[in-house]
């Protein structure tokens, strides 16, 4: 942020025949209250990993969660809480097994990649071949891991803006497949984490069109550690490994979106959209991903709903099945796509607390970044020229070219615990949770209240 | 350590007839280069890890451990290297799950305590009694637990010196043992533990003759505090797990310590006496418990060897079967209770820092004492008047009434990673580790050096 102030950054923007949103006189000091008190986002969270755990997408527990969150954005008080549901193909963990056999046995934690094919439940054992990085293993000449365990290694470290995920996220996303490709029997990469846990990181995989899936699974960053020490150590001979992964594909299941309302005053208007995923891998508790991104905009709906109805309704989309496909996010784009949205905002990134507002907008309609970008300076929020792209769940609004908002969460810790069995509520810092309610309630208060297009830049 | 300075220490004990050690001039610029660059500790615990990993006591894993640091020991230049062989009684670990079954249904992360019993392969499932500490486990009238599962939380805080290990510890040591004498069908414990991760932490316990062992575990603390939250939320309603532990007792098995020496100049002295325990718990890795305090003794021992032939011999013990009930410890004061020892050392805490200096003849022999205060102060070692009790593998020493000096390690981190699979090469730090072989160095050189007896305070 060198060279890049706030006084600066307003002053550029001061554009001066904008729109201007007339906010509630109470708007600001309800955002304020929710930095000090709010108790909704934890309640929310605090609730949903006690009384259900995880939300694994298609299943039994994800059902388990969406009921919970009915019953509690009823009692809350939302209007015309509802269930959309949808179907979707669902993959289920099974047993999950390593060891190193030779030349030094010993066994390591690992953990199942959504989507990996089984071993069978006697597994298989093989020799691993060590690849640096996912463009190592593009490089391995077709048919040269035939037989054999491919490990795909890379260096990930911890980043404000999460942009290391982007970095070293390939391991995981199409790593499987090109060993696939290539003829491996199995493949095992290190997490896609910047931990020291014992906890591998799961998420999915991809195996395109035409590719056999194959066992895939992470290890957790200091069994990943420790096997590159061994290949050091062996000088040359060969390391072999025993997996054992029992995944299944249990075919199309039920799933569902959750949506609720604080309805505004001109129902004729586009609402304006918070989203956030109501699934969660099967390892933790899901309550930073994403338990937090629910509470944060629901606690955000109700500041705002309490200071008079808003002018335009605010709708919560709790998305169903976001981890192993984004099924719950094309549902819902599938059935709303006939539907005008204001605007969409998506928290799903932890529960740390916002450094940075980015819109797609704040060219084109630069009064209104500027009196966004204003509201929540006092909560250490930076200005930014970054162009908001949406969450996951904003698919919706992405298709109708519409406009976004993106309140940046500090993603420095947030990839030490995301697919983690270290995914629990005590991970979740309550100070760090309020700041984030106070930032989008006065976000949010601002975004309902404004009359006319929203006008995203092209 | 408020109004206890190193001078005022120092003084109070300059008792100017005392016996004064003469150690090789090169002994200080050995302990300094060792904060600088020692490479042999690291050395250790990098290879062991890296090469058996776990070592159960009793098992195959700690065999091929013993066999590997005989090896390395001989391979460093040590003399006498040897292994004393002892049978043992020897439990391992089976299958292990937890569920809470009703009112709020999600798996729970548990590890089997050793000793435990076992469920059957079906597991069990009953009703949940909580109690707070294992003193209100204490006070529930006898019966009253039957056909029950018995909870046992308490508070464990992180202390530099580890007493938080002494006030939560009775929780696992005797606590099942009496929920099994109140009729409890089985007994899980908040980990003995004062870390966030989701791994629980093992340990032995106690099932005295008579008591038939049930089965007992430990919930990782976000689940324990998970598990708790639940009881607040069921608000009366019965709270039933469902408990599958499988572990075994084989029996008699092999074990063994290992022995090496650094040879003194006069064999007729008695020898210094430095200890570690070889084997670990099955989980992590055993790095930091105690592939660490092994490591530092061995670099200790070698950087005094290579300063000249010291007075004394220096030996080593790398104890056997220390996690489940000091066999090691026990079958070496059998096997030596008619030999004499100078005096003895233990690393069994981790790799942290020194950060006190306690002996049993601080009062009885303070000019050696205040030797060896001086000569580690600049480490940042402080003195003190406690009275060194010697660790768990210095029995030998003990029976005999000898001197002990306890470098105390700071335990502030220790009970974050202790018997969890977080006890991994990448917790143990560097530079930490070296202050350690430094000041080890010193105090070893110190010892080895000096003439007549050592003279424990009554």
């Amino acid at each position: 942020m060198t060279r890049f102030h706030l006084a600066a950054a307003l002053s550029a923007l001061a554009i001066p025949h904008a729109a201007i949103a007339h906010v509630p006189a109470t708007l600001a000091q309800a955002a304020d209250t929710a930095l000090e008190n709010d108790g909704i986002a934890w309640d929310f969270v605090e609730g949903i990993t006690t009384e259900v755990g995880p939300r694994q997408a298609g299943t039994e527990a994800e059902a388990r969660g969406r009921a919970w969150a009915m019953r509690w954005l009823a009692a809350q008080g939302f209007a015309r809480v509802a269930e959309e549901p949808f179907t979707m193909d669902t993959w289920i963990r099974g047993e999950e097994q390593a060891a190193i056999t030779a030349p030094f046995a010993q066994r390591l934690v690992v953990t199942a990649l959504g989507n990996s094919g089984a071993t069978g439940p006697r597994g298989l054992e093989a020799e691993v071949v060590y690849f640096p990085s996912h463009a190592a293993l593009q490089a391995a000449p077709d048919g040269s891991l035939a037989g054999k365990i491919a490990y795909i290694g890379h260096a990930m470290r911890p980043t404000q803006d999460g942009s290391g995920y982007g970095f070293a996220g390939p391991a995981r996303w199409t790593g499987p497949a090109i060993a696939a490709r290539k003829g491996a029997a199995a493949v095992v990469i290190r997490s896609i984490g910047t931990d020291h846990h014992r906890g591998a990181h799961t998420g999915g995989t991809t195996f395109p069109e035409g590719v056999r899936p194959i066992p895939a699974a992470a290890l957790s960053n200091p069994d990943a550690d420790n096997l590159e020490r061994m290949f050091r150590r062996a000088a040359g001979q060969p390391i072999r490994m025993r997996l054992v992964l029992t995944p299944r594909q249990l075919g199309r299941t039920a799933s569902g979106n959750v949506v609720a309302e604080v309805p505004g005053r001109d129902p004729s208007l586009p609402p304006v959209l918070l989203a956030c995923h109501l699934d969660s891998w099967d390892l933790g508790t899901g309550a930073v991903d994403d338990a937090a991104g629910c509470g944060i905009i629901a606690a955000a709906a109700l500041h705002v709903g309490r200071q008079g109805t808003p002018l335009r309704t605010i709708r919560l989309l709790f998305a169903g099945a976001e981890e192993t496909g984004l099924w719950g996010s094309r549902a819902y784009a599938e059935a709303h796509r006939n539907e005008r949205f204001a605007v969409g905002l998506e928290s799903d990134f932890g529960a740390d607390r916002i450094w940075r507002l980015d819109t797609n907008f704040t060219e084109s309609n630069p009064a209104l970044y500027r009196q966004l970008a204003a509201a929540v300076a006092r909560f250490g929020v930076a200005p930014s020229r970054e162009v908001a792209t949406g969450g996951a769940d904003l698919n919706v609004i992405r298709e109708q070219g519409g406009a976004l908002v993106d309140l940046q969460q500090d993603g420095t810790r947030y990839f030490d615990l995301h697919h983690t069995p270290e995914d629990t509520l005590d991970k979740v810092d309550p100070v760090q949770l309020r700041q984030n309610v106070a930032v989008w309630t006065q976000v949010v208060g601002i975004l309902a209240n404004t009359a006319g297009e929203f006008r995203p830049a092209e």
